[in-house]
């Protein structure tokens, strides 16, 4: 069955979690740091080479990004099950703060924060 | 117009960019060190405390991490257009390997890799 | 009287930290984590810039440079202090192993790792 | 001939990277980009590790920790190197710094920033 939902992936890492009794670890300090070597993982590929090539990546170095992203988005999740945060909602209150903070006239062309 | 899926989402953040002219920014590269930095602000909160008191944040330390969290998801995002890349497929795919690799019957209590 | 050396630096950050009572906090886990959340807060400022702006930093951004690095350094040491692990020792060896791997004649213009 | 002092660590990494021409890819935000993933690969054995467990690293562990510390070293030299910074001064700053921010009286004990 495949998952076509944020809701069905976050059931989905609860479930694997919970066949593992990985939950004993999986406290938000714990998840946090994981999350932070798996972008750690996520930025190596992209080590040393231009930006123009960063967007060209030979097919098994686009693969293993793709990877690493996964592994981003699942401590992600296994995050927002464990403080029990919406993410969805997260981000459209996020976007609203940014639209807020870097105004359409003002930001453009700019990404001086 | 709330946003209730992962699409919705990204094309919310595609906007984004898109009105500020960010997107000449925006190469994976770049993507991928604002999302690890944004990940290191996630982990800020948590330094110092036990693995209990990051399970019952005081109420503002709370609405900060989620306010992370929604960055790191937005940075994911973003990377996922720009390398046009399904997360949700990927992520499917990234936990059946993981199954392969920590099997329950020996996965099971341990956090060993 | 100023800090001349690492051993020196060692002893001051040691001193820091036992006046203020920080060392219950400090054990290495903790320290790694406070290291590459100093470590983002180093590359933050580099966000959005281009490898030739990263070299020509305008003055502030410069000091909040140094003084990030400044703070990678401490808890490097603090973590060296806690391990008792000799941190130039460590450099000399690893250089050592770094050359073995990446001889000059192969390695030379390529950072392919 | 060991290696004695930062200057002389400092000194061995720039001849290091003269030999392979890495130079041409050691502009500060590569290097910082480098150091923040060797800081995730330090951080990466102390994962689901309790306080107590990170003060007791078993020899083979222990090894590759040390290992991580060098290596975030020679990049954290190596990017001194690259801005002409001083990093037993930057250090000294720094501490002086943070003894202005937290003085002995009331940060004694608390590890809240």
């Amino acid at each position: 069955m495949p998952i076509t939902s944020l809701e069905q992936l976050a059931a989905a890492v609860k479930e694997f979690g919970r066949e593992r009794d990985w939950h004993q670890y999986h406290d938000p300090k714990n998840l946090t740091a994981a999350l932070i070597v798996e972008a750690a993982e996520l930025l190596e590929p992209f080590q040393w080479l231009t930006p123009e090539e960063s967007l060209n990546l030979p097919a098994p170095k686009r693969e293993a990004v793709r990877q690493e992203m996964a592994d981003v988005l699942i401590y992600l999740v296994s995050l927002a099950n464990c403080l029990d945060i919406d993410l969805l909602r997260a981000a459209e209150d996020k976007l609203a703060i940014n639209a807020a903070k870097y105004p359409v006239e003002k930001a453009r062309g700019s990404c001086a924060k």
